[in-house]
């Protein structure tokens, strides 16, 4: 059976305080399958790892497949335009697994729909 | 009775696509409302408009009462440094209206569990 690893890739901040939500997403994903599902993190810019690192990280550890979740609002030149040459990057370094990309998680509709009800929260 | 507006804070990108969830969160927000809650976009830089622009336009249509949600997932430098400076600043210039702000829409647990959940769809 194929392990599947999953990497959660936010674009990355100064502050470190900014990758919290990044790791309680990825404290919820690896809950949410009894810790047999590796999860990772990996940032664009300003923070560690990158995404090369994260993949590398998931391969090692026995993943045949690993998602990158694009952990964005937008999908605008950094999601369209960059994330994409990193992947094929990836892939080459790896090409006994199979890296694939999903879409930004902002343009999920359930997920506006959270954001819509904290929104509404706050007024 | 206290009119009570929104403005969905972004970071802005280049990429006009990028604002594409913010618009499809600004519909959800009105047709909850049924179109009794003004609700604006404004962005941090590279879109338009800004947050002075965004708020002076709900106080312009009669809002007593602004809350600005950062729909950003980390509270980096942007929320915690910048955002405060802005929002004092349209205080400053609105000071018959109350221009609240909220916690960044990626620290709500509800939000994290969508985003979860997407995850988990895609693998």
């Amino acid at each position: 059976m194929a392990m599947h690893g999953i990497v959660l890739f936010g674009h990355g901040a100064r502050d470190v305080r900014w990758r919290e939500p990044f790791e309680r997403l990825a404290i919820k994903l690896r809950d949410a399958s009894f810790g047999a599902r590796p999860v990772a993190l990996a940032f664009l810019e300003l923070m560690e790892p990158d995404l090369p690192t994260a993949v590398g990280d998931l391969v090692a550890q026995g993943c045949d497949v690993v998602t990158v979740v694009p952990v964005f609002f937008g999908q605008g030149g950094h999601v369209r335009k960059d994330l994409p040459l990193i992947i094929e990057q990836c892939q080459a370094l790896h090409p006994s697994a199979l890296i694939k990309c999903a879409g930004a998680v902002g343009e999920d509709d359930a997920v506006l729909d959270a954001v819509a009800e904290y929104c509404l929260r706050q007024v």
